[in-house]
């Protein structure tokens, strides 16, 4: 089968076929080797999805939805025979409604894109991926992500007011509205979001947006001897009803690696860094509390920021994490997320598994949702993940499951957790998830073999 | 089809075939007619479910799934040769963890019972549908019920973190986790949660509990000269980023039968209230910040409570709407939700449908989600509603779908609003419900004629 027929089907330019092109198109921010694609498809319209999803469901080809290519679970990789489907072209806000605070915008948009231009009426996009500068709402919607501002404001779900969506056979469906509020008919908004390409494709989203913070943010960064102080501070912040804008973990291995690179400075009785900040009309208060808190929990050090570039470069701290792991070699990231107090034991384990099969890890954390980011540093030399670090992400995710948790708190399954996804479901559980998929995608052609 | 064959399978007294008590479990809060119930199961286990719906699925024996039966769909009402299942006596609350800030439930447990658990311990349940002391957590779950807090915590969605079910054939599954993020394949929680006893039943659940506020929250009400006036500080509130608990608006109509009642003293200018209440931390600054957009948008009174004695009286003005209402004759609550901008044109075609059918319409609103309650009072020598009322239903309605709203923000389609649901979906989007309604309930022995 070649994609000269869907060729047809388009205008010129919009069916790639060059295997350079292709090859860059085919893989995401993991070490997954991806199949060969047939080629790839840059969407400009619904109506370009909706023509690829009927002759792709007519012929039987998999198609691999994919928006900036930044996930780190594998949804977004080629498998053999697949025709790859960007929907990065798509990339307009179709509206931007101050009175009713939401946004109707394109799969293609950049996350930052479309909480810039709501910031310019006051207002933002309340979820916010670390990558939020590189990735785009429609993967951010196909994997639910998170971010630091989610334990305010909730993971991206909690942001989606209704899409627009093509399903297998290429027939456009809006599902939700424009309300806050609604419950016509299943929730089917709730079902295409997160579901990683494998039930259809998004192409429009209306997105909930909020006022902006009237004040400067204050931030808090606190120094603990242990992880078990720093998880009673978390404890103690949440239980006083701050409701922080966001509450993150740094462990101590993180900060080294960020010293090495940036010498921010780590005392040795330092076993993680503890922040977060306060973006309420008046922060000062709340965060004078948070810091307090900290201090009743056990920090050898906590820091207020007076100012914008003071929270820029507390936060900074945060921020650099992921590029500071980097330097160290490839990185595999992890994303477990267990109940809240049980951050400390998790952490605990990871260090357990991680000395036990002698491999690096380290580990930054949404603490406020319980939400873990073991990173595994391995050799660049190698070009797939080495068995080592499987073996401890194995120790890991039991670990996860054993405390209550999950496998993943806001990546998704793609591939590359895929074999753990029975441990966390068991049977029946995924034989409903297949059901679903069979009723909505019957000859399997939505990013087969990816999320169930 | 008779149920000797269940009762056989479950303990004595569990199937109860004695006609007053199964027509007293028949209908729900509406005048919908129900047919003839075979019998009633009071179930006191996630087994004696299961085993109720094996044998149902055997014998294509439809099941009418039940909580308090205060439901305004007919949700609950049963249907002839129907088997009701009643969750009500499954009301342990089985955990309630402090650490983490969630209870594990069972269905039949009383919306506020579950919050004054909570509150004992610093916390509380968020969602409060106003018949709160009433209706039971799995009848919230089954409608994805609102409430007066949800303009800021969130409908009863927002609150779940996972659920048991029991589907069609009996097996029981878990969905969602007892973490506040996760992605683990598709999102059943949210598909369950809503559908209204058609797709499984809640035999339990994992709800999110937050900290209860620290002070007393404070209560601001103003009246206003005209609905555009209320909806301007509706708009001024959202803006400022005040979030209120509530903020909601009850309209002349209304005020004039409370008074009716309870003599509250109407002016003569008076178009509508609005009661807003916030509960952070520190309340009066706020709430005085709300009371000044009130009188800027030209409200003509405006009170601020000074103690809880005087928020309760204020709010009550809110919690007596529905009673006074009754007083004048038989109710249809109704419940659209528009985008909050268009509560103002909302209100006035409510108006120009019953003056147009000459039909008594009061209204009272979740202004700050654009929800909206028109009561529709006709006499009580009716044993169903009149032909007039169902007219000016259909044109409220058409009027708010085009204002880019939906037919049900709270209470659900049941049976009631089934002939209006193609209307809002269109059949591409109907198509997809029912194909996972197939793909879950195969014999459709799960509350069939509802919600889709
Ligand atoms: C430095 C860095 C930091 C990160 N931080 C976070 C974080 O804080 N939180 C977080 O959640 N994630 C994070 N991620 C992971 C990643 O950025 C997110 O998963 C993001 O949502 C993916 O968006 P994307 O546009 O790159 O999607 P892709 O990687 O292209 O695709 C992701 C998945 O979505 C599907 N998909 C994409 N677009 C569509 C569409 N329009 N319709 C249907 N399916 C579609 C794909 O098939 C694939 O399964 C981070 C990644 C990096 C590299
Ligand atoms: C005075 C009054 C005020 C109200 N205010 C509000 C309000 O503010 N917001 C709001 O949303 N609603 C409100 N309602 C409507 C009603 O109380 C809600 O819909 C409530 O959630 C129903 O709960 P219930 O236990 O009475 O359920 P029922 O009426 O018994 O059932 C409702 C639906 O849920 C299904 N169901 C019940 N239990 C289960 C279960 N365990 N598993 C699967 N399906 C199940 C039933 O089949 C039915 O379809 C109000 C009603 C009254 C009478």
């Amino acid at each position: 089968m070649g994609i000269e027929g869907l060729a047809e089907r388009l205008a010129e330019g919009v069916v790639v076929g060059d295997p350079g092109v292709v090859a860059s198109y085919s893989r995401d921010q993991t070490f997954v080797v991806p199949g060969e694609a047939l080629g790839v498809v840059l969407a400009r319209s619904t109506e370009d999805v909706a023509v690829t999803l009927a002759w792709a469901d007519e012929n039987r080809v998999p198609v691999v939805p994919r928006g900036a290519g930044t996930g780190l679970a594998g949804g977004a990789t080629a498998t053999d025979g697949s025709v790859v489907l960007s929907l990065a072209r798509m990339n307009a806000i179709r509206e931007l409604n101050t009175a009713d605070q939401y946004a109707v915008v394109e799969p293609g948009v950049i996350n930052a894109d479309l909480d810039r231009a709501a910031r310019a009426h006051g207002l933002m996009y309340a979820p916010d991926p670390s990558s939020h500068e590189i990735s785009t709402l429609g993967g951010n919607l196909a994997t639910n992500a998170g971010g630091l501002r989610c334990v305010k404001y909730g993971v991206t779900r909690e942001s989606v007011l209704g899409l627009e969506v093509v399903l297998a056979g290429g027939k456009v469906i809006n599902t939700g509205g424009r309300t806050v509020k609604g419950v016509t008919g299943y929730d089917l908004t709730g079902l295409f979001v997160g579901s990683e390409g494998t039930l259809g494709v998004i192409t429009g989203a209306t997105l909930r947006l909020r006022p902006a913070p009237s004040a400067e943010p204050v931030t808090v960064a606190g120094t603990f001897p242990s992880m078990v102080a720093a998880g009673e501070a978390v404890a103690a912040v949440v239980a006083a009803g701050i409701e922080p804008s966001l509450l993150e973990l740094v462990d101590r291995a993180t900060l080294l690696a960020i010293d090495d690179w940036k010498n921010i400075g780590v005392e040795d009785d330092t076993a993680a860094m503890l922040i977060g900040q306060v973006d309420v009309a008046e922060p000062r208060e709340p965060a004078a509390r948070m810091a307090a808190l900290f201090e009743a929990a056990g920090a050898t050090a906590v820091a207020v920021s007076e100012d914008r570039a003071e929270s820029d470069e507390l936060l900074g701290i945060r921020r650099m994490a992921y590029h500071a792991s980097e330097r160290l070699g490839h990185c595999l990231v992890e994303d477990v997320c267990v109940p809240r107090s049980k951050v400390p034991e998790m952490i605990a384990r990871i260090e357990k598994a991680a000395s036990g099969h002698d491999v690096t890890v380290l580990t930054v954390a949404h603490a406020g949702d319980g939400n873990l980011h073991p990173l595994f540093v391995f050799d660049r030399g190698e070009s797939e993940v080495p068995a080592p670090v499987w073996a401890a992400a194995d120790e890991i995710f039991q670990g996860a499951l054993d405390l209550g948790g999950t496998l993943t708190g806001e990546h998704g399954v793609g591939v590359l957790k895929r074999r753990w996804l029975g441990l966390e479901l068991g049977d029946d559980r995924l034989a409903v998830q297949h059901a679903i998929k069979a009723a909505l995608d019957p000859n399997g052609i939505l990013n087969p073999g990816k999320a169930i």
